[in-house]
């Protein structure tokens, strides 16, 4: 599989070669050898996992499978929505960029402030998970672990960390981080 | 399969009964046999389509599979996402209710106007690409199609409609919506 680099700091990401290929101006996009062009991360990784079955990263069973899912989701739609806010809002750098894509959208900072907030609430869910679970969805690595563990990275980088009572997130974090994958 | 109705209007949502099932306090939320919950929909629909895959919904290879997701994705995250944002920040009756869930959100006018310009930047997109495919996710009716449905009439119901230029929207909203089960 060819890997190919979008210069997202120049902007390369609106030309229209990139466009060309995803309309929506974001990465990453996997590219089927037909030409079909899959940009949706969920969307990619089923596919992947329907081509690699093996290890699986969605679950073993169609409970396992719906887990991960949904926890993957939550991740997405609770964690890294309310980081993107925080972020697209607040970045001097991304003034007429407060969402992905094409059209123009100024920032709002109350947005801002509302994405740091759901960041924190949604530490709160992920701690009150783990305390239950050795992994996000249940007691196998999954893709919910992977997005999981892009929203913690991402939001220490934000310098928002754990909440100071956390008591499970901090050793699922260590184990998950130390895997050779989370370096590759 | 049992229906359980949660009634919404009264908050029954929020209710510690309800919680104990959907901490997230959103529906849809499926039980399975041995008590697990989950409420996510496109975890939801994936799960009943492993548990009856036919007539499949999301398509008959990892090609179509992955396109059918995508494009729901799209849907949800662009275009229910936008309506939901020019809905829950305007509406009266949800003020302090910006987001679903058990955190109190207060709305934001800028993003219920953003919400609008989401939605019509939206109809925009799905007209192009229905403009070369029968169907959202392509020559076969899919998930993808029933949850633009979803947005269409939602749309309308906010008083935003189709643009007055689309000529391939029309078509398959009226064949989509004719379709028996869109009135089940």
């Amino acid at each position: 599989m060819d890997k190919v680099e979008v210069d997202l700091a120049s902007g390369e990401q609106f030309s229209p070669a990139f466009r060309a290929i995803s309309p929506d101006c974001v990465v990453p996009v996997l590219e089927l050898d037909d030409g079909t062009h899959i940009n949706e991360v969920l969307a990619i990784c089923q596919y992947l996992e329907e081509i690699y079955p093996e290890p699986t990263l969605f679950g073993s069973t169609p409970k396992e499978r719906a887990t991960a899912v949904m926890w993957s989701t939550k991740v997405e739609q609770q964690g890294l929505v309310g980081m993107r806010d925080a972020f697209r809002n607040s970045a001097k750098g991304l003034r007429g960029h407060a969402l992905t894509g094409p059209v123009a959208y100024e920032q709002i900072p109350e947005l801002a402030e509302r994405g740091q907030q759901q960041v924190v609430t949604f530490f709160e869910s992920l701690e009150l998970q783990l305390e239950g679970n050795e992994y996000v969805a249940g007691d196998y690595f999954s893709i919910a672990d992977i997005t999981a563990l892009v929203f913690v990275d991402f939001a220490r980088w934000l310098k928002i960390d754990f909440p100071d009572d956390a008591v499970y997130l901090r050793p699922w974090y260590d184990a998950v981080s130390a895997r050779p994958s989370a370096n590759a």
